[in-house]
Formats: C-alpha cells, sequence, structure tokens
C-alpha cells in the first residue's frame, strides 16, 4: 500500500515545498514499521465496518475480526516473551491504535480482551494467574469482560459497591450485588461474548476472631457463561445494553452476582492476598496507594485513546481538506470559474487550525507513547515517572478525545450533505469516537486530576483525596508555586510594551514568545488556584468542600490549558525532527497557527492579566489570517502525509470523484459557450441597468 | 397528558418560586393550544421513533405515520380554506414543530411532503395547479419529492444544471441533466416513495424568430414514478443516498433526466410563464429579484427548523437536567452522602448557561413564526417585511440549530456512559438535528447573507450580489452606518469607568447596560466591516472579490453577533409576559445568565475596543458563577415548565428510575451502618496517619 497523493494547486516558485514521503515518516515516529504492517493488515476488507448492518451481525463480524487478529495481528506484542508475546507495550498500543481505521469497534472490542482482560491477570495476579489464565484471555479461547463500572459508579470506582467477602471455611469468596445501582454496567463482551470476567469488588475478609475489614476494591476472576451453551453461570445474570450512539460492534452490557463463590486462588493477588484463614496482606501499606497502583496498571487504556483519537482527526481532516480542495461553489473574481471551497477563508478558518491542532497532538501522543514504553518496560518507572505518565496522560486524552469530535463535526460541517451521507464516514466515525470522552476516564474527571496534580507535590493518593486533605495540600503547595515559575516577567513585559504593530506580530511569532505566553498562563492558573484554595486549609469540611467546588471550573480550565501547552511544546520539538527546509517551514507555519489559535482563544485571559496589550491582542486574529493563507497551498500535503491510503480513508468524497465532476461540469460549460450553444441570459431589465 | 413535574429541592423560604404551569402556558405561546393538542397526539407510540429499525422498515413507518398524520394531525391547516385548509401558517408550523418529539424523521418528512412539495405548488403555481396538483400532494396520495439540490449545487441554487428546454412544436419543456454533477441529490422521497416532483432547472425558451434565452431557475411538476409499480418512469432514473448520519426514517435519493418531456402546463408559472409560441413573461422584470421571491415564498422550512431545533434542546436539557439532580457520585461535605451532579459547578456551567440560551431562542422563535405568519397570513407582507422575515430566519436558524447540536453533545457528556445509551435519546436526537445545520441554507451561508443584509439597506437581488455590486452597496452604506448608532458611548463609558467591582457587577446585570454593550459589538463590528471593505468599490472584480474573502470570517462574526442580539432582546420582551413575581425574578436572572454568557464568550472582543476595563471584564466570570448558584435550585422547575410529558422525554435515565437506584442505595447502606453490619474500612498505616 503506498500513500496516495491527490492533485493540488501548483506551487508558485517561491513558496517552500513539503516532502510529503519525509513527513510522513516523522508522523509515523518510533513505531512507524509497525503502524504501516498495521495499515496493510487493514487495508483488507474484511477488517472494515460495514455500515448499516444490524447490531447482531456487527457484533458478530467484529468478533470474528479479533480472531483474524489473533492468527494475523500480533496482538500479543505486549505480552510476556515467555508466554508467546514480544515484551513490546509502545508497539503494540501504537498497533491497536492504527484498528481505529477500519473500525472503531474493532480497537475498542480487542482494547476489551487484551489491554483490560487480559492485561489486568497480567498486571493484577500473579504466576498462577499468568500460566492457567492468560493463555485463554490472549489466544481469545476465553472472550473476558473487565468488569469495574457500576450502573452507580464510573467516576469513583473507589465506591463500587459489588462485594467479595471471604469464607475460610470453604477458602471461597463470595461475589455480591447488594442492590440495583451495584450492577457491573457498559461492559465490553458482557451481553454475549464474555465467557470469564475480572471483577472489581471491596474486599471483605477478617484475620481469625477479628471482625471484618473492608481492604478495598480488589479484582477477582470469575466465570461468567458456560462456554458450551453461552448460559450464565447459576447465580450469574445480566441484561444487554442494547443499542448505543456508536460502536455498535461491541456487546455492551451488565452483570449482577447473587452469592456467586469464586475460589481463593482467582483473586488476582498481586497487590493484596488473604491468607488460607482469612488474613489480608499486601505489599502496599495505604490502602489508598494500593488502590491508585492497581488502576495505574491500566493507563494504557487513556493512552491508546488519545492515539485512537488523534487518528480518527487525521482521517477526518483528509477526508474533508481533500473535498474542499475539490468542491466548488459559487464564482468569485471569474464570470465562469467557480471558487474551491478551500480558497474561502471561512473554510480555511474551520478547518486549518484544527489540522494544526491535530498535527500537536499528533506529536504529544508520540511522547506519551514513548513515556509509557519507557515505564513499562521498567526502563524508568520510579514512583515519580509512573505519576508523570498518568498526568500526561490524564491531560492528553480528554484534549485528543474532545478534538476528534469537534474536528470530526466541523468535517462533517465543512462536507455539507455529502458530509452527512454515511458513505462519507464522518458520521459514523463520530458517533463512534463521541464515547471517548467519557470511558477510561471522564474527560472533566481526568482534567480535575491533572488540576490537582499541579496543584500538589503529593502526588500519592492523588485521586482518592479528600476535600479536606486536597485544601491542606493546597495550602502547603500555594508557598512553593513561586518557585516553579520560570522568569516569564521580562520577555511578556516586552510584548506588552510599545512598538509597532508588525514588530509586535514578529514577536508573537516567535518560539520563545509563545512558549512564554502559554508557559506564564497555566503557571498564573495555578497560582490564582493555589491562593485562592488557601483558606480551605484551615476550614471546615463542610467549607473546605465549598470552596473546592467554587473552584471546579477554574480547575478544569488550568488543567485545559496544560493539555494545551504540552502539545504545544511537543509540536515545538518535533518541529526539530525535520530535515528538509522547505517542509520545516511549513511545518513552523502550522505550528505558529496553533500557538496562535491557542492564544486567540484564550484572549481575554491575556488582556485582562496584563500580559498583551490591546493593541497586540488586536493583531492577532490577523496573523492567524496570514497564516491560514501561507498554509493554505500545502493543506493537502500536510493531510496526505498522514500516510492514509484510499482502503483506509474510504469517503466516497475523497475519492476524486469530486474532481471528476467537477471537471465533466466545466469542460461541458467551456463547449457550450465555444460552440455558441449556451443560451444567453435574460437581460436585466433597463431601470436595473442604469 | 398533564406535565410531570420531577423531586427537587425544597426551596428555602427566601427563594423565589417558580409558577411552573404559568411558565410552561407562557413558554407555549400564541398557538399554545395547537402545540398541546400536537404533543398529545404524539404521546401515542405509534408516532414514536423506534431505534434501530433497519433502514427499509424505518422509511416505511414513517410514510405510515405521514398517513396517521393526514387522518389525525391536521397537516392541511397552512393550505386554503377552499381547498379544506385553514389559512393558519403559524399555527400549521407550529405543529409541524412539535412533531421532532415523536420522531424527528416525521418531522422532515412532513416538511418535504407539506412544506416543500405541496407549498411549491400552492406557492409557486397557480389556480390550474391547485385545482389539479395540490389535492394528491395535501392527501399524500401523490407522496412528492422537492428537486432543487444538485450534487453540484446546494447553496448556489441559482447556478443549478439542470435545465428545462421549450419545444414549442410539441408545446412541452425538455427536462434534461447535462452531467453528474447536475444529478438532483440529497431528495427526501426521491429514492423510493416519491410519485411526482417539483424540479428547479434553468428555464431556456425563444420567443418566435429570437435566440434562446435562459430564464433563470423555475420549477416544474413531474410525475417520475408509476404509482402502481413504484418503477421510475421512461427517462427518469435515480439512486438511494443510502444510510445517513441520521433522519433515515427519509428515503433521500438522486433523480436524473434525459430528455424528460413535460406538459407546458405544468410549469408552475406564478413568478415566470412560457406562451404558446415561446415567449416568456413575468410580473416581476428583473430576473434576480424574480429568482428571490421565488424562494422566498419557501422561507417556512427556516423558521420551523428553527423551531425543531429549539424543541430538540428543550428535550436535551429536561434530559440532562433530570438525571442531573438525582445522579450522585464523590462524596463532598459529608463521608456518607455523596453529591447529586447539579450541585457541583462544572455540571452547572455545563447545562445553566445553554439552558439560558434556550430560553433566549424559544422566545425569539414565537417571535419569528409571529413574524412568519403576519407575512404570510398578508397581514404585514410589504417587501421590507418580507426581506426582515428572511434575514431574522436566516439569523435565528443558524443559532438555534448549532445550539441544538451543543447542548444535545453536551448533555450527552453531562450524563456519562447512561447518555450513550441509544435508550436515552441524545445520541439518536443529536444524529437526526445534525444535517439541520445543513439544509434549507448551509448555516455559515445564511451567516453572510445576514451580513450582507446588515451591510445594505439595498435589499433586493440580495443573495445573488456578486463581489463588485457587493463591494459599491457596501460602500454606500459605509457613510450611512453612523446614524444607526444609538448613543452608546455614555452608558458603555460608564462601564469603563472607575467604581468598585461590585457597582461594575450590579451595572452589568442592568438590562439597559447588556442591551448596550451586546447592541454596540453588532454595530460596531458592522462599521468596521463597512469601513474595511470600502476599497472594493473602486477596486477590480478579482480585486473586489478578494477583500471580500480577506472578511468572510468577520462577515460571520457580526452576523453571529446579531442573532445572539436576536435572541437576547426576544428573551428580555418575554420576561413582561410573566405576571408571577417570582417566576420573572428567576427568569431575569436566567436572561442574565444568557447576557453575561454572551458577554463572556466574546470578553476580548469589549476588552480590545475598550468597552470594558480589565477590572470589569475579569468580574463577569464570579458574576455567571453567581448566577449559576442562584439558578440551580429552579433548574428543575425551569426544565419541566417546557412541558414534556414521559411520553415525549421517553429517556430511561429522567423517568425516575435514577433517583430510585440511588435512593435504594443510600437505603441500604444506611440500614447496614445503623445494624452494625458495615464491615470497618482497612485503617491507614501508622506513617500515613502522621
Amino acid at each position: 500500500m503506498t500513500t496516495v497523493t491527490s492533485p493540488r494547486p501548483v506551487a508558485t516558485a517561491a513558496e517552500p515545498t513539503v516532502d510529503v514521503a519525509a513527513l510522513e515518516h516523522v508522523l509515523l515516529g518510533r513505531w512507524g514499521d509497525l503502524r504501516k504492517a498495521t495499515r496493510e493488515l487493514l487495508a483488507d476488507p474484511r477488517f472494515h465496518k460495514v455500515e448499516g448492518l444490524p447490531l447482531a451481525e456487527h457484533r458478530e463480524r467484529v468478533l470474528g475480526q479479533l480472531r483474524l487478529l489473533v492468527s494475523e495481528g500480533e496482538v500479543l506484542r505486549a505480552f510476556p516473551a515467555e508466554l508467546g508475546g514480544a515484551d513490546d507495550h509502545g508497539g503494540s498500543l501504537a498497533r491497536f491504535e492504527e484498528l481505529v481505521a477500519a473500525d472503531p469497534s474493532l480497537q475498542i472490542k480487542s482494547g476489551v480482551q487484551w489491554g483490560l482482560f487480559a492485561s489486568a491477570i497480567l498486571h493484577l495476579g500473579t504466576a498462577d494467574h499468568h500460566a492457567r489464565l492468560l493463555p485463554g484471555a490472549m489466544s481469545l479461547d476465553v472472550p473476558g469482560v473487565f468488569a469495574m463500572t457500576e450502573t452507580g459508579h464510573g467516576s469513583d470506582v473507589a465506591s463500587i459497591a459489588t462485594t467479595a467477602t471471604y469464607d475460610p471455611d470453604t477458602q471461597e469468596f463470595v461475589l455480591h450485588t447488594p442492590f440495583r445501582a451495584a450492577w457491573k454496567d457498559y461492559l465490553g463482551n458482557a451481553a454475549l461474548h464474555g465467557h470469564a470476567a475480572v471483577v472489581f469488588a471491596q474486599l471483605v475478609t477478617s484475620a481469625p476472631g477479628e471482625d471484618p475489614v473492608n481492604h478495598g476494591v480488589h479484582a477477582l476472576y470469575v466465570p461468567i457463561r458456560d462456554p458450551q451453551t453461552g448460559e450464565f453461570l447459576p447465580g450469574v445474570g445480566g441484561e444487554d445494553d442494547g443499542l448505543k450512539g456508536g460502536l455498535n460492534g461491541i456487546d455492551n452490557g451488565r452483570l449482577h452476582f447473587d452469592h456467586v463463590r469464586v475460589p481463593r486462588a482467582n483473586l488476582l493477588n498481586r497487590y493484596g492476598d488473604v491468607a488460607e484463614d482469612g488474613t489480608y496482606s499486601s505489599p502496599i501499606a495505604s490502602p489508598g496507594r494500593r488502590f491508585f497502583t492497581m488502576l495505574s496498571t491500566l493507563v494504557q487504556g487513556r493512552v491508546s485513546l488519545d492515539g485512537a483519537a488523534v487518528n480518527a482527526s487525521k482521517l477526518a481532516l483528509k477526508i474533508a481538506v481533500t473535498y474542499g480542495n475539490q468542491r466548488r461553489q459559487f464564482t468569485g473574481a471569474s464570470d465562469t470559474d467557480e471558487v474551491v471551497l478551500l480558497d474561502r477563508q471561512e473554510h480555511q478558518r474551520r478547518l486549518l487550525p484544527r489540522l494544526a491542532q491535530t498535527y500537536a497532538q499528533a506529536f504529544a501522543h508520540e511522547r506519551l507513547l514513548a513515556t509509557f514504553d519507557d515505564v513499562f518496560s521498567g526502563r524508568a518507572d520510579s514512583d515519580t515517572d509512573r505519576q508523570d505518565l498518568e498526568t500526561i496522560a490524564a491531560a492528553l486524552k480528554p484534549a485528543s478525545s474532545w478534538h476528534a469530535m469537534d474536528t470530526l463535526q466541523a468535517a462533517r460541517e465543512a462536507c455539507g450533505g455529502a458530509g452527512y451521507l454515511t458513505e462519507n464516514r464522518l458520521t459514523s466515525l463520530r458517533d463512534d469516537l463521541d464515547v471517548y470522552v467519557t470511558f477510561e476516564g471522564d474527560n472533566t474527571v481526568l482534567l480535575q486530576l491533572v488540576a490537582k496534580r499541579l496543584l500538589s507535590d503529593v502526588a500519592k493518593d492523588l485521586a482518592h483525596i479528600d476535600a479536606g486533605t486536597m485544601a491542606r495540600l493546597v495550602a502547603e503547595r500555594a508557598a512553593d508555586v513561586a518557585l516553579h515559575r520560570t522568569p516569564l516577567t521580562r520577555v511578556v513585559q516586552t510584548l506588552a510594551d510599545g512598538g509597532d504593530v508588525r514588530r509586535s506580530v514578529g514577536q508573537m511569532r516567535s518560539t520563545e514568545a509563545q512558549r512564554e505566553l502559554l508557559t506564564d498562563r497555566v503557571e498564573t492558573m495555578v497560582a490564582e488556584l493555589a491562593g485562592a484554595l488557601r483558606p480551605a486549609g484551615k476550614a471546615s469540611r463542610a467549607e473546605a468542600a465549598r470552596l473546592l467546588d467554587a473552584h471546579q471550573h477554574q480547575m478544569v480550565e488550568a488543567a485545559r490549558a496544560h493539555a494545551d501547552l504540552l502539545q504545544w511544546e511537543a509540536f515545538t520539538a518535533g518541529l526539530s525532527k525535520v530535515d528538509d527546509e522547505g517542509t520545516r517551514q511549513v511545518l513552523t507555519w502550522l505550528r505558529d497557527l496553533f500557538g496562535l489559535t491557542l492564544i486567540e482563544r484564550n484572549l481575554a485571559w491575556y488582556l485582562i492579566h496584563g500580559r498583551l496589550s490591546a493593541g497586540r491582542a488586536r493583531v492577532v486574529g490577523s496573523y492567524v489570517d496570514r497564516l491560514l493563507e501561507r498554509l493554505r497551498p500545502h493543506a493537502q500535503d500536510l493531510v496526505d502525509a498522514f500516510g492514509y491510503g484510499p482502503e483506509l480513508v474510504r469517503a466516497a468524497i475523497a475519492s476524486g470523484a469530486e474532481a471528476e465532476r467537477q471537471d465533466e461540469a466545466r469542460a461541458y460549460y467551456r463547449e457550450q459557450r465555444a460552440g455558441g450553444r449556451a443560451p444567453r441570459p435574460e437581460p436585466k431589465p433597463e431601470r436595473a441597468k442604469a
């Protein structure tokens, strides 16, 4: 499969040119060979989403695709070599992320089986589980369910209500669902295909002679269906979640347990174990830290959603830019030639800033994936490394999933009625991507975690922190914030001072000025938050909770600003990977467009905080417009460099059909004019002429 | 069907209360009885969308629903009394708008049949057509197609390529599709059900002895299918558009014509006729004005989309606010009680400003519908009245359709994973509403029309204006703009001047201050645009086109600001319709929230233009937060007042089931604590305690 480039306007001599193949190579990144191999595999129509399939057929098709992946897709790379894997964590995720181009249901159902179900056995279990349970999970002989979320608790996993109570007489856990809100819910593979589940429950046990203690959330391996009949095992019940807004190739469902007995050996006991007599033990003394350590082994879900969301944005822009480069509507300077949509300013405004952000996110994701690989390979897995990984993932996954939704919708609208047809994929991808903003951590909740991390160096028990503790941490932290501030004031001051408009635009174009404006904003927001929250340290719990809540929006905004900065820094670092001068020039304009768009979006903040004068702020918009003009001739190159061939784009309007239709129509009119066959237009009445 | 109100927090004594029934009455407006009757009809499950139906079944179901409407739905109100209608234009649209709550496909397919197909016969045809063709269209004996858009031309209808060439020898028109881009496309009823079509084509004819002249776009009534067999008639061909992002109850498709002969009598000849000998005549001398007069008879499509989009936003908020008022997650001030989502600031930020805008749009739509009724009833149908109607519709339909998409998505995300389940309707409504931003005038194109109208008093040939003419009009207009400016400077100046923060908040809360800030922005933007475009008056066509395009984004933004103002003014006027004092107080806060949110959204503009000082701008956000706190206790009342009973809401999470689940879970834990049966939590290790 080779990269297909599309027709584009001929660049004038003075224009830099983009080396599309070299740029594609940079974008494919460290795991580029694996990504390309996966795309070649996915060119096979057997992996493609068939639109409009009835629910049951779509579910069966995706299950079948998972089986194909087992034999052809190297889905086991992340597992240990001794179990048939390759100990390749980054490469494994890179492959899974590419699946979104075939069918997002395929990506997510694969994620359920190998990224959640089998991974939980690997990371939360020990040698016996690996030997006894992993082979079935890896080979898909045992389709599995990751049963964590309940109808009543999604974001607050620590409060799930399912209990696993140890019975020393039989050496079993009694797994039980106490009420309706405690049903496990939204679980992939639960409605139909799952034979076993990793079930998260409050582990209750007592040492001999002592009262029962709740040791918090632990995971157990629980068979749920008879593999022969597909019927639920005794005590297990469930429900189909039915149709969803998208991802209907996955059989999401609900599970509940009525005093189901699970052998002691099925407790995934790496971080917490129960002896025969009921005595609990754990290598991690703090219950809070233990809980977050267990959850942190599952961070790969967020990482791969980030990568897949960026890929969805790339597809959206490949489709919309290609169509916008061929579609014509309304005449402009000419009587006979209609204007190509992408030559219109508003069309550029709709698509090019989103293209810039997609590039930024692609570079940011590559960094995240490298960090993930460092941690999971053990090359750099200190507590701080893990916390950094989690914070970056918690910042980037919201940014990229919201961006994908925004970009898919903008692309769909930019393609007009054609964008609404399912054959052009944009609505289908949007429907599938929608829930990426919710699962593996609701975006708004994740951003609050990021804000807490920004506010606090005390990262253990980070997310589980209650209002009082949080307030105290913030109070301690507030004093330190100043230390972390780089000496921004000088340069920012320069921007606020006098000088003509051209010079101020030149200044904002500089990498340093953009960096300082973006960094300053994050640091100032965090410092302001810390100051505002300081009184909570001495307040009552109720008052502290009220104060925290009154700043929830500011926390979310600060975390977003941090995510913006991460993306901008990654894009800026990425520029150095580009050797070709013309390509680097164009990418630098694109990075500038991203930086300036961020500043434009938050212009009021910069004005209120005196970081930009009104005069400087006024020119940001016109500089964005100038960048749009410069980038417009390169738009097609920039989307072609994503490297998606027609088998992965699969949108009728991006197939070249529109260009053919336009050429045919223009040829017809040209011929009519040349042959004098065109009827003359009705003359305007005399008074209108005057 | 009575209004079902939901449980809500008990208001404190000092709080004003909302008279929900009275507010519902105000919101239902002038055509409230018809709206209520329609909702009662739609409570019948026969009208409800069945999710997940295969394409073919959904299409048949909606066709069947249209037949039910013929017998039970008073769909003919807008038609003349002598033909069985009621000459009730506003009331008719009010009824159609309500259909969206049953199934948006039902609303839009009804719109195709009665709002487009039959309406075109009524408004573009004459007595013979009314007698001969309307009865079948009205009774649905002849399901019809409105064949205007082509694959190659949607927004620029004047450039469609289908031709109708008069042949005096046979007194027929020869209807022909010259190339692929000229296929009619995206047409409801075209794929399957349509037996006839109103086809728009370039009308070419010649007076005896003269060369053929193209008189521009005209409409012809064309049978397309054999009603017995359902097969295309000779020379007619077509294609199914297939699956769409939504509205799959409508059989959209393509049509093309190969020298199809249409009797001369089938030209809908109210605005342009061809005599037996081929001589063309029209009551409107200017071809441009004639074209826009023909199109303007179809403005009701935009009006009813505006109303339906507002209704979709109401449904979204009814669902999300009800759920957010029952769903609990994370503890706050209490160890045992989790916090109701809507008590969280960020949740309020997501939902309440959108609720405020939905109210504004509801009041704005009521005004638009009244204007529409005045024009179409003939009570006020001067050229200016019609142009005002078109401009308001072109401003409001983009605002409400984008707002519906934004609100449905925000509501879906605010409901988390539950929001993604089809049973909760939010994704389904979003998918159906998506194309409302494109059809009946692409939002971005409509906003440019609004901007042109704002820029130009010379309203004839408004939309068809070429770049040179536009530039000249603008140049003339620029001098006049100052005349239209109300004396804002004084009050705005006061806001920028000194005084403490509390006072400035108080000032921005005042109706006059909000009005002046919002009005000033529109007028200044238009004046700036006019100034910037002035040089185009003397420029070459190419240069004028370039200049116009360089300000396209500003034009769109100015039109949006105008639409914001229209909504705000309508909301403000609406306050006076509320007699109950408490209700009016709460609605006034809601109007303030809308006004302040608009100012917050455009804060950079106010700062750059010196309309607000940095100090004043800084408090806008905190005043928004204060309004959220004030409005929060009334949120349920405000969505209950939309008057949708359970048959129209039909979302499992808004049915009370969530409250039941939460109550059951809390009762369980209470009982456990009371009975001493709750296992104690694992103690924190010593060092963590220290």
